[in-house]
């Protein structure tokens, strides 16, 4: 098993967590909390494969994917029932991690198709934050993504350091260490110090519809 | 026309009606109607078969599967309008039925494609589930499915029969006949004794966020 | 570049514009925008594409089309910022010539893989539409399309006009030509005369779930 697959099932797992928790929000029952850990880890990967048309889908093609993100799902049901709650910034330093491990597996696989850089780093943020985006939605939620800290900004710059490196005659691993540090460094800034970027408002007198 | 087959547009019939009811809740024109009753009907399988590759979809290489799906839903307009309420227990009973043949053919092909048990009984879950969970998604509603009584829970039960009859020397017809009997005894149970798995509860004040 | 070629684009960044929009009455940050803007602007196709197994999708195969959709928002956001209020009327016209393209464009790669006429349809009305669905889905709103002057309904007519046009021996670029006017036609008359179909009402009193 190599550090990649190993960073790759941990991502699985945190996502599944969250997932878990936002169910457990809406009071869902067991198999509720298992169908949106499921597509909160696996969602952002298997609407990546079935865009590029990359078959097999990852769980699928290893079962790995799905035990791990039940057994998340269930560990956290434990956890939240016998001690109390999971520590907020334990989860949001987790996720960060998650989400730089898929924005880098999901470029990675994207260029391996010769995909134009524009659709590579389109597929790294997509890897990194459908899943999510599904788990919201699903649970009737305007997306996190939208109201968090700087979060579709560190997948893309992410993205594109992975893309930079990959084109230099950087040593092996090199690419994928930098461009994982990249997502996590600025999620983490952003979490730490509230950054945000400026937001687009646009008042509602300002539509007649 | 196999047994199989019919149950098969028995069930693209029975979502349908689901839709145009729930779009009717939400006062859709007609065409909105028939839109919610397509996806109600014909959803869990377009995302089964694009994620599994299994191309042309369903409704793509039989028209009769659009053709069913909407005169369903033209029937429930003109029911509504002329008679008055459909009879909710009928409905239930009917959507015990779709569910049930949904899960046993989205597990079936599956395993058709020799996928791991964990990914056909995802498969199974999603044929059954995921066009009434696009349906609640696009009326803007928490999915059903979280809400009810017992529901993804049968589709995993009848999942896991249908894979260990088909692994036995059963004669033909038997694993599928007994899976779908599955769904439907624990859906109808769950109905009628108003039957619900413990929920995991985690409150607002558990949140930080 | 072909007249086609230009209306697709023109239909993309229209789409994009609505996205933007939308994306600021929900004051998401600049990558907010971008991602709605370019899930509004690309989703219909995508999701075309992704049924029909019609690999690899337009944003994959040509990077113009994410560069106008990014191109088109963030002009939006520096318009909006700058000048104040787009003009209501101008969108809707605009938004009408994109459903109008995309409907026709979408009807006529499907019938390029032979499906039956009812899919030929679903095709055009999808990749009209879902993109402004996807839109409103993650922005947690009802999808406008249901709730609009006649939409679905012009998407569908324009549809069966092309395929009736291309069965004929009409001279090239004539079929495209009447099945855009058709699409766009309707609709604007819809908007200037608020145009609506009768709608199907399902009184919350008919129902005991």
């Amino acid at each position: 098993m190599t550090w990649f697959y190993a960073f790759d099932l941990f991502g699985v797992a945190v996502f599944a967590i969250t997932g878990a928790l936002m169910a457990g929000r809406k009071s869902m029952d067991l198999f509720g909390v298992l169908v949106i850990a499921l597509v909160t880890a696996l969602g952002g990967g298997t609407l990546r494969d079935a865009i590029l048309d990359n078959h097999p889908v990852s769980w699928i093609r290893n079962e790995w994917y799905i035990v791990v993100a039940v057994l998340a799902a269930l560990g956290t049901i434990a956890w939240v029932r016998f001690t109390r709650p999971i520590p907020e910034l334990g989860l949001l330093v987790a996720d960060a991690f998650g989400l730089a491990v898929f924005t880098v597996i999901g470029t990675q696989v994207a260029m391996q198709q010769d995909v134009p850089v524009s659709a590579a780093v389109i597929m790294g943020l997509m890897t990194g934050v459908a899943g999510g985006v599904m788990r919201d939605i699903i649970c009737n939620e305007i997306p996190l993504i939208f109201h968090k800290e700087i979060y579709a900004t560190a997948c893309i710059a992410g993205s594109l350091v992975y893309i930079v490196l990959h084109a230099l005659p950087t040593p092996p691993g090199v690419d994928v260490t930098i461009s994982m540090l990249a997502v996590l460094g600025i999620r983490l800034a952003a979490i730490r110090w509230h950054l945000q970027l400026p937001r687009f408002h646009l008042l509602d007198r300002d539509r007649h519809d």
